[in-house]
């Protein structure tokens, strides 16, 4: 990929609340906000530096209280102008945080047992969290048209995103995709381009289109905005702290795809303790993946720092990464909190997705039952202590993956008549 | 159908908030609260009296305020015990109502259109409402099984809402129904009964049921708990006006399958002006049908007051019921509040989803289409006041009625490179 470590827009007076500049998370070095994602220095990744030294710990958890029932609530945290809320965003979050008893049975789990279910986002997945944090900063740098490359929930995040916000909307996938992945993302009326080629292909011209004068005005969500973009994950840790009462839980597991989300979900929780909204207290993170695809779990496991590529092979294509750009970051968050990182075969991960609906009533995607399923085998395994409380991450909806179950059927057909009806045993 | 008119189950120290009996909508005859839902003396539909005569307007708005993101923050106004929100349920409502400011410039309208999108519940249809009253109903009347006769949207919302309180479930479906729906009714773990023959067949069954001991302890939602049931949809009108800021809209577009859903709306409006929630003014109520199941749309068009039964033939199945039973009292309602009842064709439905779509970023089911299309109509034909605040209803999600837009695709198929890409005039 070709590294653009450049700001080509960048401006002083961009406005992007307490977005303070950008930082790498390698070496330290700061430059200005802007459209770019590597260090000029070292290569590393750029992160958003904040100042949170005005903040009055009370005043405010106050204030976020008082906000809208959406990430938006959280805007003195967010790289986003402090009237966010008022302008056309899709405005994801505050999904629900299930307690979840039933499941916490069947999994023999006493300490208490949540799942965040992001099912219940705009489009249905997280996605939504960090596209609505890229358009925001698409906006904030005068771009007009948002883009991405994407095999699934985040075409249909960006297009939905985009044709709110009236900003064009071009989104590259491979030409082959399933019929109904391409009416998902193709319905929001955006460009929806079919590149001759595999994902690799897709990418690799993405990054050509960056660098040329023809992709010129585009954001592309996880590229040239992708350190705003990523901290919409921030949101995940700060409303499982806020719904449990302002406190951290002592397990939560979380699903790896390139890893961001978990790492940033680590740095909204140190975020709160240092902000003084929750009491600091020891918590562990779990990173969760699909045996098809365990890049970071099998570096985990081999005690390696070092992440080795795969080629992934599930059906939790949404978590189906094989060269996880965060992956390094996730083996030293699991290690340092005292967490873990498990994978599990293709046939849990259904199995998962049948305890979650049948336990909880969420039909959770492949990736809600990666993390469900990681959960149950972390208890058997004993990595995880079922007597603490645990937040189980669903991240996506089943109707995108419905594939995964179609096994699923009838548990009986009858006559519409009482006798059949008896007959059948269901009385 | 046979009429249950006697409660078999009636208890008068059945603890459901501010429900204080069941009353005939016809006749007004009262009989205490209990698992039945047509009256004794004239076979009018039973619903629910309210004592709200201990209400502080101020102190009430303060309470709802106070409450959770979803109906429960208004369970002072519901058939519920107070501490519902405390109950294992599946929590719906609190769904985003959006200021659709490009679909008003597109349809022209300028005094502000909202859609009310309700795919953001948990099972992403509206029924998630109406199950969640029925699912505190049966817990109050000890029922243990959770039943439904359904095609669709109702059989999920049903298996959720059982599978999350610890009920069983029984859904019963046609035998021949299309494999996703079959899955997204069976992932719940439930039973899924499927009856040799068709959907008439099923209710048929199902009443029969209901009389027979083999149904003893089960809580048909939409029959035998129809009352409570229904008193769900009120939860819509009491949103949206307070989402608008504790006032009424001018002009609302509900969609109509049963007519129950708008008959509540009204109710709920009249509720919210009588505790002076709201300050009192006109307002008109549209109700929306596809031209292939319009009985009350021909009917209204006609001027009758009867609503003459058709055999369905749309895409916009949620709505498919031909013999609507709250028929009748949409048509007064349209008629006395100065609203219509107006009709798509599966084209413009098709039309509607995707001008919503593109406009703001939300996929709706056809029963979207249905209310986004008919709105497009009535403001053509100039019965809907453009220059009015105007809330459209979308009770559902795109993801299950893929097939309407099935033609959407590609815009473009290019090579992974530049020159392809200037080709296509994508730059």
């Amino acid at each position: 990929m070709a590294v653009q470590t450049v700001a080509s827009t960048t401006d002083s007076t961009v406005d992007l609340g307490p977005a303070a500049a950008l930082s790498c998370r390698e070496c330290g070095h700061r430059v200005p906000l802007g459209p770019v994602f590597a260090c000029e220095e070292c290569f590393g990744p750029l992160e958003i530096a904040y100042d949170f030294s005005a903040y009055d710990t009370e005043e405010l958890r106050k204030q976020i209280e008082a906000g809208p029932a959406n990430i938006w609530r959280y805007a003195p945290l967010l790289p986003v102008p402090a009237d966010v809320a008022t302008k056309p965003n899709i405005n994801p979050g505050w999904t629900q945080l299930v307690k979840a008893d039933n499941l916490a049975r069947e999994l023999g789990v006493t300490g208490g047992l949540y799942v965040k279910d992001d099912s219940g986002n705009p489009t249905h997945s997280f996605k939504d969290r960090v596209v609505a944090q890229a358009l925001e900063a698409a906006r904030a740098f005068g771009f007009t048209t948002l883009s991405c490359s994407s095999t699934g929930n985040l075409a249909g995040a960006v297009g939905a995103a985009a044709a709110r916000a009236g900003f064009r909307s071009c989104v590259f996938i491979p030409h082959d995709l399933e019929q109904g992945k391409v009416v998902m993302a193709a319905v929001y009326g955006g460009e929806l381009v079919g590149i001759e080629g595999n994902y690799d292909d897709v990418n690799r011209f993405c990054s050509e289109l960056i660098g040329d004068p023809a992709g010129e005005g585009w954001g592309f969500v996880n590229v040239n905005l992708r350190p705003y973009y990523a901290e919409g994950s921030k949101t995940l840790a700060y409303e499982i702290c806020e719904q449990l009462g302002w406190q951290l839980p002592d397990q939560l597991v979380v699903p790896i795809a390139s890893g961001s989300q978990l790492t940033k979900i680590d740095k909204g929780l140190q975020e709160l303790i240092k902000l003084g909204l929750v009491e600091d207290k020891p918590y562990k993170i779990f990173g969760a993946q699909a045996e098809g695809c365990s890049p970071v779990s099998t570096a985990y496991k081999a005690g390696h720092d070092v992440v080795r590529p795969q080629k992934p092979n599930t059906i939790a294509k949404s978590l189906a990464i094989g060269n996880p750009a965060d992956g390094p970051y996730v083996l030293d968050i699991a290690r340092r909190t005292g967490g873990a990182v498990e994978d599990v075969t293709d046939e849990q991960v259904v199995d998962a997705i049948k305890i979650l609906a049948r336990t909880e009533g969420i039909f959770a995607e492949t990736a809600g039952g990666v993390t469900v399923g990681v959960t149950k085998k972390l208890i058997e395994n004993g990595l995880l202590d079922p007597t603490k409380t645990t937040v189980v991450l669903n991240t996506g909806d089943g109707l995108k993956t419905l594939d995964a179950v179609a096994g699923t059927g009838l548990t009986a057909t009858i006559r519409p008549n009482l006798d059949s009806f008896r007959e059948a045993g269901l009385a």
